[in-house]
């Protein structure tokens, strides 16, 4: 059954669709936290944050379901739906971004918050880290160094290398918040020197892609300075860690107290209805609609708003932030907890953890850290792997994933890393 | 009512958010070709492509609900949805056409259209007409005039004058077919001389936003020989004129009768859920997917392709192409048949058509036209405007829209024109 799909995927899709696992899972069915293949097994998803108030919510599906059969159109007419909708949330973010263009995919949303830079500076330069990922439209992915693009790297983008808090920038984990800012200040002026001018930094404040490192609050200080003092705009993609993931705040850039100017919103915003925004500053939004004007025929519209408005409501009716913070903190105890020799770090942000593992001689342990995620998925936890080696493991499940949840992945995980071979 | 929502617009999402209307219409519940407002006064919606298979319909609806309480996750896990989607569709449209990437937004698509011209060719140049919109990400909004991009036009894109059947390029109609091969020609010397070097065009096969001129089949031609010469890929947008909109065709390329090499679907796929797509031929999904890697966190989800399939069900179950080319041909002679001073031209192809309005001096009657719309939507029917000069009445309504909602329509038109002054 399962070859039979990859060979139908191949036939279809073409070649090098990203599949997860080296036999990848045929999911038919989702719960709360948990996922069924087709062979009825069972398994816990301590992965995605796409379904961030748990698989199918019953109270986000009937507002989906009420909506699209009562009207579901575009914003070139009135609807209380988005204004509902963005009144609540631009109330729960601060930093006076209170206006709001709401998209389809996160991908959008980066797009349009590099032309907000663009339209208050007028310059076009744009600085993000090494090892991040924000988008797949050509503009966003410019910002990412898979693979070259086409025509060649161009020269609007600089990429500084990013934070990590086993192998440093600069050598030392005292130093690297001051290492940080002066690569961002390198950038920028090399950006002037060639005639093209900064226009922001685009930013995951959780470091997500980068490998979820451990950084204290204030690391993003000099930075800060350093891009203000530049005249740039900072550019705060709070697709993955927004929306209380992190437990001790609803948002990144909250954590590590810095003041963006553009925030970004996706993927668990509407629990996976294709939903995604920018929230700006007055001043931003009005540069970024005079110089480019933008419709987007989807965004918006009166279902993606109430499956983002229901989001929401069982997000502060379950407590979900609540559990994060006290779920992620017992979770990432044991996750300290742990011995193992090629253990390098246990780090974790609510329910959002990164489990480091380096080769004796220090070198990123990529190929254990794969068997591991392959054993855990034979054994029913579903996680994957981040950070510029991928050797760290990667667990970001859905916010309703509680204690006991947490026992039974890291139970699993603790015999998995019984019989994984490491030498 | 409707001046409190104004300002809460203003207020929430900025300046120059577009609303059709001196008056915009605050729609509160859809069905069919039916929209209601909040006073509960129904309108006859000529203008919505969007709501495909009509507002709401309850196949579709319900096939959103089934899947959204049963699982929604993405493409890294295998699903049957997606593949059962594609088979279908793609063999629903020839040309080798055999392989699709599923997306959220038109745009979206069309931003990966122009990559895998790129890919193919190793070049980035690409030619659109002047008067058209692809997308609103930053690479497709380079092919729009709209306003100037950040940083100035950029050197890799060229624009050709849009065919135009009422002020044809070249002078005369005979000649317009090789006026616009050749002014492709010129573009892809331009290309060519600077060492950019040519990937391909990007066209609707409808001119849609050109605004729909009356070509015949045959008339891209000339131009399909020049690009193919020079190598460059033939990147379809059908996410205006696709699904059936045309009654004689179920693709505009069919109708025109040229081989794209790439076909984007958007807007009517899945009657309003977030849903678009690249359709391509086997070596250009290769290359694309070697030189790029591509991964959409909600592209072509089990609720996206059930959408999407169940408006597929619904086109074909109603009947409703050959309801597009019956009901078109009725109403488009109705429209011929309207006697104006101002009235230069009736043209249509299935559910989609335009009538342009010039002065005596053989200007464009753009406020003719627009108090045209204006005096509709008072008298309860939606449409709107499009082309260079936006002096065309833009009708395209839902497809279920039959012989009795023409006759409304257009007995209401023949009365707003006797009302409108136009001297």
């Amino acid at each position: 059954m399962t070859e039979t799909m990859l060979a139908r995927r191949e036939r279809l899709m073409g070649p090098n669709v990203p599949t997860f696992y080296d036999e990848p899972v045929h999911i038919v069915r989702g719960e709360g936290v948990w996922l069924w293949d087709a062979d009825g097994k069972r398994y816990l998803d301590c992965y995605n944050n796409v379904p961030h108030v748990g698989h199918c919510h019953p109270k986000v599906v009937e507002a989906i379901s009420r909506q699209a059969s009562t009207l579901n159109t575009h914003t070139r007419y009135l609807h209380g739906g988005i204004l509902d909708y963005i009144d609540r949330l631009t109330g729960m973010i601060g930093h006076d971004l209170t206006q709001m263009i709401l998209v389809c995919t996160g991908s959008e949303a980066n797009d349009i918050a590099l032309r907000m830079a663009q339209a208050m500076t007028g310059k076009i330069g744009i600085i993000a880290t090494d090892n991040t990922y924000h988008g797949n439209t050509l503009a966003t992915s410019h910002l990412s160094t898979r693979r070259p693009p086409i025509g060649g790297y161009p020269a609007h983008v600089r990429l500084v290398p990013a934070p990590d808090t086993v192998r440093p920038i600069g050598g030392t984990l005292e130093g690297q918040a001051q290492a940080f800012a002066d690569s961002i200040a390198q950038a920028i002026r090399e950006l002037e020197d060639t005639g093209i001018g900064f226009s922001g930094m685009m930013l995951c404040p959780a470091f997500a892609n980068e490998g979820l490192p451990a950084l204290e609050p204030g690391f993003f200080d000099p930075a800060e300075k350093v891009i203000r003092d530049a005249g740039g705009l900072i550019l705060c993609d709070e697709v993955q860690p927004g929306f209380g993931r992190l437990g001790s705040h609803l948002w990144g850039h909250e954590r590590l107290g810095f003041t963006p100017d553009v925030v970004t919103v996706g993927k668990p915003m509407a629990n996976g209805h294709p939903v995604a925004g920018v929230l700006a500053r007055p001043d931003i939004m009005s540069a970024f609609r005079t110089a480019f004007g933008y419709f987007n025929t989807f965004g918006g519209n009166p279902v993606s708003c109430v499956a983002a408005m229901a989001t929401l409501d069982v997000l502060e009716e379950e407590g979900l932030q609540q559990d994060a913070l006290e779920t992620g903190a017992y979770a990432l105890d044991r996750l300290k907890a742990i011995e193992h020799p090629l253990k390098a770090e246990a780090r974790g942000l609510g329910l959002f953890f990164g489990l480091e593992f380096v080769l004796d001689d220090g070198s990123p342990a990529t190929d254990f850290a794969a068997q591991v995620v392959e054993e855990m998925r034979r054994r029913g936890v579903l996680l994957n792997r981040i950070g510029r080696h991928m050797n760290t493991l990667k667990m970001r499940p859905p916010l309703p994933f509680n204690r006991e949840h947490a026992d039974l992945a890291i139970d699993t995980l603790e015999e998995a890393l019984k019989v994984v071979p490491h030498e």
